[in-house]
């Protein structure tokens, strides 16, 4: 909340020798005081990962500068556009699509007005108007679009009346939580790497609808929750986080259901921190959390 | 939500041949059909326990009813007091006790109005006013009774306050959801068995104040949270329910308050609910949850 | 260990009101001590189970006595053939099956030898013979039964050999502790609800082979194994037990191995612990563990 | 296992501007091929920590000379003695001391036979000789070393002589397996940074005997363990891992120790392998495992 501001850099590049050095060099070479730094080699993909949280008060640039200068290291590095600089002055901005379960949103909304996660709500949007008074009560707006059922073209002008909300806030996060509708190819591909979605099983069981009937039916001894972003493929995304919680014969599939929501919450919660703070590097279908 | 009325029964007295066999006679003599049962023999005290849930409209008779022909059968096995039937029809009250931390708060809120817990909360009490507004969003008067620092006298007269307002309600449940003020001891007496407070660590380690503090000093890897009954002895009562997360070197003690807070609102929410359901038998300093 | 001699029941009928009066009032009338006892009614299947463990020198007859008598109060109840009734008294007795990794074998071992597994592992068979030394070193026979790769001729004769050195000890158990080979549907018919499996994914994920390089490919954060009854259906029986552990990205698919391992032997040791005390009772295909 | 060689660089010394730079530009300058990394700057003391793992190959110098020419950059960044390079070449060494209690012993004879855990263990210490067969079945010596009871003077001869059938073998880990015998201050500080414990509570609860006892005394729904070095201040040296297994009231203390159980021999495990691993780094009396 009150730390100083910060440039976060995350880079991913073929692995070669000298990497750190170039990079740390480049950062000592301008006073740059690293105050974070994170790396992963994937012998798999031979590719090189980091995250690097250098103070901006050590840097005598702004962020933009930042980039431009760093620009020259990454292009030596054969990094192409596999790296960002993202500044903590600038405060994150989220929009929630959500359906008629409540639970994320509460969670979502206590944490930011308890002053937990720093990410500026700037609307909410829901299929279902249940959520609309929470949403106000909490000084962000709503906005209803209603999915008519058994109507394709009915889906389609909701949809792209949702995309028309979501992209006038240009927001580093779209968060589905508990959305319940299967978003078109093109919002997922307009939309990559910025989608986050909670699904409400341990990926990758029980994908698609009544995840928790599925487990009930199965009998599994532990239910989960996973946060992945999302993509064309139905709950196929790359996996950000995971968390599950014991369950047993006695639980019914209303106890499945209300356990597993307290994982729910924390997992996109987590998830989407991590997504906040620059943490997640994707590569391939598989992400890195520095 | 619509489960049919049912009485749940409480029940502990010295073991001895025949105790199941004579409350499930009793039980069977009058039509009554069992919907869950749970024993447990404590072989150290030489006492055996039993929660028992009867479909209400199985039973020719009210939960008065059943109160005064169970007292009998309670009579010959020597229960003397240590037994209870709780009617589902009537929906439990509870009072929450808070000071600026909102976490739990909005947790217990977000639960309640979802429909996940089955509680009025008929008031919140705090010595801050920070979250009378969403306290009041929920629809739920807030009380603000401020306590003054380094006034023994300022300090009692604003519990006697709080006492008003709690025993206004008579509720089944009063919740310190981090209140920070520690009870008089005549408050535990009066409230013994119904005030629950949530402490932030794995108690018995790091009792009093600070605990994320003293974890971090401590260096542990894990941190926790203890929801308990309130006591005359600081964070000795009854333990009802424990959690913790993993932490490691990276971690401030910022990251321990946060990353705690979601071990603290769900091991709260669960001890609140055993206590609600009436599951939480006590015997001596230790809890069962039947 | 030092246990008094104890007989386990086991039950399960349709659910009705006064089984547990039935049941209890006959172990009362005989003066049957009952010192644990756990009930479960299944809403979906509308039947009742029950497992009772009573002291054996607290009832007027033996185990035969009690079958007996007891067969009377099952009839009344229509609860057929799914009861029984276990003699503490006598020590059961497992095979272990196994391939080349040893782990889950050490695990046992140990636990047998430093007596927290009760039970008498009978034989050793392994289609490999690295495990045999450690095996006779606990004083155990080990049985190495070559399966040849690409003949099925072969194979079924070795499946003739196992199923003939197994069926010489009339197991309470038989364990695949890692086997690695898939039991031909008649040795599951053979063996229904004595061969427990230890699949190492957290079913239903990753059926079938090699599942810690499936996790690895999907990026998932927790790994995990499952205990489970063999049927005739790969990896689909009735699961008993299942747990998971937390893996990142830095986690090559050796690393899953190793991590998982840990997972696979307590998975599968609580599995066959409750096993063998009788607490896990089948219907359908999921279980109960009382 | 057939990782290729590598050297361990574990460093730390007071934080400030260049030093990821200095070291990484170190090791490119003579082709260090980096493989592994990790930093971690301590806000509260000042200091800035890394351990890099180096393949061998990379280097023009065996790891003498690399210690050599490292020195320098260590001198100028005033990390004076607070760094090392470990070879991978050199297979780590461990003596391991026990009394009665098997499973911690049995678990680390399964993991280092399984080729799970790369280390040699030399010798095995006991004070009681219960645990010499399976020692010696695994071709490692057992000396059976007995502490008389009630008697100072037979005790130090005792320790006297662990110590020198321990500093025989130079150990890079003397591991206290349950040994159940008080290190005195001289040994501690002997084997300062070698000597870890593993004791059967999640300290600082219940530190010293019979802490599940305490535990159950207490009624805590969770029971853990820490694996931590010894120092001269019972049970308070620096943690390096801990974990947790779920209780409750039903559990006796002989349930609390066999559950208990399964959580000391994996938190044993991963600490003695983060140790032979140089991950471990302790400041004050805090660890980083990097």
């Amino acid at each position: 909340m009150s730390d100083p501001q910060r440039y976060v850099l995350t880079f991913g590049c073929p692995d070669r020798t000298g990497i750190i050095a170039r990079i740390s060099g480049f950062l000592a070479d301008h006073g740059g005081m690293i105050v974070e730094a994170a790396y992963h080699t994937d012998p798999d993909s031979g590719w090189f990962f980091t995250r690097q949280v250098v103070r901006a008060d050590s840097l005598p640039f702004d962020a933009e500068g930042l980039r431009e200068r760093f620009g020259e290291v990454a292009g030596e590095l054969s990094a192409e556009s596999s790296w960002q600089v993202r500044d903590t002055g600038e405060r994150p901005r989220a929009v929630v699509l959500v359906s008629k379960a409540g639970h994320c949103l509460y969670d979502l909304l206590g944490r930011v007005a308890s002053g937990e996660l720093d990410v500026d709500i700037a609307a909410v949007i829901g299929n279902h108007d249940s959520l609309a008074d929470i949403t106000r009560a909490h000084g962000i707006p709503f906005h209803h679009v209603p999915f008519p059922a058994g109507d394709p073209d009915g889906k389609a002008a909701a949809f792209a009346k949702v995309r028309e909300l979501v992209d006038a806030h240009d927001p580093h996060a779209i968060v589905l939580a508990r959305f319940m509708q299967v978003l078109p190819a093109e919002l997922c591909e307009a939309w990559a790497g910025r989608a986050l979605n909670i699904h409400h099983s341990f990926l990758p069981s029980f994908i698609g609808a009544k995840p928790y009937h599925q487990a009930h039916t199965r009998g599994v001894k532990l239910v989960g929750a996973t946060c992945h972003y999302v993509t064309a493929d139905l709950d196929a995304g790359p996996i950000i986080e995971q968390d599950v919680i014991r369950v047993d014969h006695g639980d019914s599939v209303q106890d499945l259901v209300r356990k597993g929501r307290d994982i729910e919450k924390v997992t996109l919660a987590r998830g989407l921190r991590w997504h906040l703070e620059g943490r997640v590097l994707v590569h391939g279908n598989r992400t890195m959390v520095l």
